[in-house]
């Protein structure tokens, strides 16, 4: 990581692409493994805004169709407008619990599924999908690369987030069209996420919902296939049996 | 990183919330900031297995909506098949040129957007919306949030590969429906991204977009709001002028 910048045969600057040093590389699997979707852990104490700026820089560094970075962050402090956005949850979670099989039912209102009045700062995450002008590069073919692209601003976020000790939930059972008028975000805008941000007083070992028998982890590899849909990817399969991430991801 | 684990209020396992060390924290900071969507510089030399295997794992630890893990994983290595896509991609990307204004076009063309056929391995990611069963808990108010849980696999296998040295470049410059044929995707299931993976030869020091000239990043106080849309983030904003998250961002 302290090597010159070498110019690339076109002559732009090009880095050399060694991977990280053990103990860095350990870093990035332990923010993947311990982050975690927070929502009854949030401690009352501000965010400073150095750390704050730092993980929307950390955002702003996602990955974009066209480079044409669709994302916006509205901050949310005003608890006039948590609350408001705690209304919008508390309806559509009752519904949402109406939705699932009876013996179910239970169960999902015994979860608490958001922090938006505990959590200090609330952070509203759109995208904007005319950000690039009426043609993007790389998005004329796919349906919503611009979401794609501010879904990767979020999960820089989370990692970033957590990697300063900050834990995030992102709450999505809220009906978007009234939380778009709740912060007088503009028709064409698209809310992507609803991000619930605060230090905590930890971070679940393991996912919560796992933890509290509602689902469990898949077995990965299930999930790999070789070539085509379906044909097992062995030799990669059995790799996975030995990687581990993190002590407790 | 060290404490032993703390046993919460619930019985459940959680572990204490501190922000990572400092070396470490400039490490997640480091992927994050390096990490580049790579087309011209892959290398022919294959994957290891074990280290395919840890960045799928890093891909498996993203939030999912309801722990729902939507995901699947398509490892593709033979040539033929990538041609196939190739082909794929070369229509859609003929297409795309002459969508763009007659100014526009020239540098379009010039662009390499993909390297399909050069990455010893493209893995084909996808979204299964029935994944969580008929109900899943977060996604019964917004569309679309088994995609979301998806994209944040891919960021997260996104930087994996960075720390390991390992390129990743995102093609979404081409018809879904044909390549879900060219690989035996089922009908219900969505094509999400699809990407080229390979070690380089470098990395670029500033996405290539912007050296290109095609776009410019944008000053991150403009997407910056304060409680409602349209209000500046003054605060937030003259912190983010002292804040650079890496040497090489």
């Amino acid at each position: 990581m302290t090597d010159k910048p070498t110019p690339s045969s076109s002559g732009l600057d090009l880095q050399p692409g060694a991977a990280f040093a053990e103990t860095d590389r350990q870093a990035v699997y332990q923010a993947i493994a311990t982050r975690r979707d927070v929502r009854g852990e949030f401690l009352p104490d501000p965010i400073d805004d150095a750390t704050l700026a730092r993980i929307l820089t950390a955002a702003h560094h996602a990955p974009s169709v066209g480079l044409s970075q669709p994302w916006d962050f509205i901050l949310v402090r005003s608890p006039r407008t948590r609350q408001k956005i705690a209304e919008i949850f508390a309806d559509a979670n009752e519904q949402a619990a109406s939705l699932f099989p009876e013996q179910k039912q239970a169960q999902y209102k015994a979860l608490k599924l958001e922090g938006i009045a505990t959590a200090p700062l609330n952070v509203c995450v759109t995208s904007d999908p005319t950000r690039g002008g009426p043609v993007v590069l790389g998005a004329t073919h796919m349906r919503d690369t611009d979401l794609f692209s501010t879904v990767c601003a979020i999960q820089n976020f989370w990692l970033a987030a957590r990697a300063e000790g900050i834990g995030v939930g992102w709450v999505s059972i809220l009906d978007p069209a009234r939380v778009k008028v709740a912060l007088g975000i503009p028709d064409h805008i698209r809310l992507v996420g609803y991000l619930c941000v605060g230090h905590v007083r930890g971070f679940f070992g393991r996912p919560e919902l796992e933890q509290r028998g509602w689902r469990t982890r898949t077995p990965l590899g299930e999930l790999i296939h070789d070539e085509f849909w379906g044909t097992p990817a062995d030799a990669v399969s059995q790799a996975l049996a030995c990687t581990e991430l993190a002590s407790n991801g």
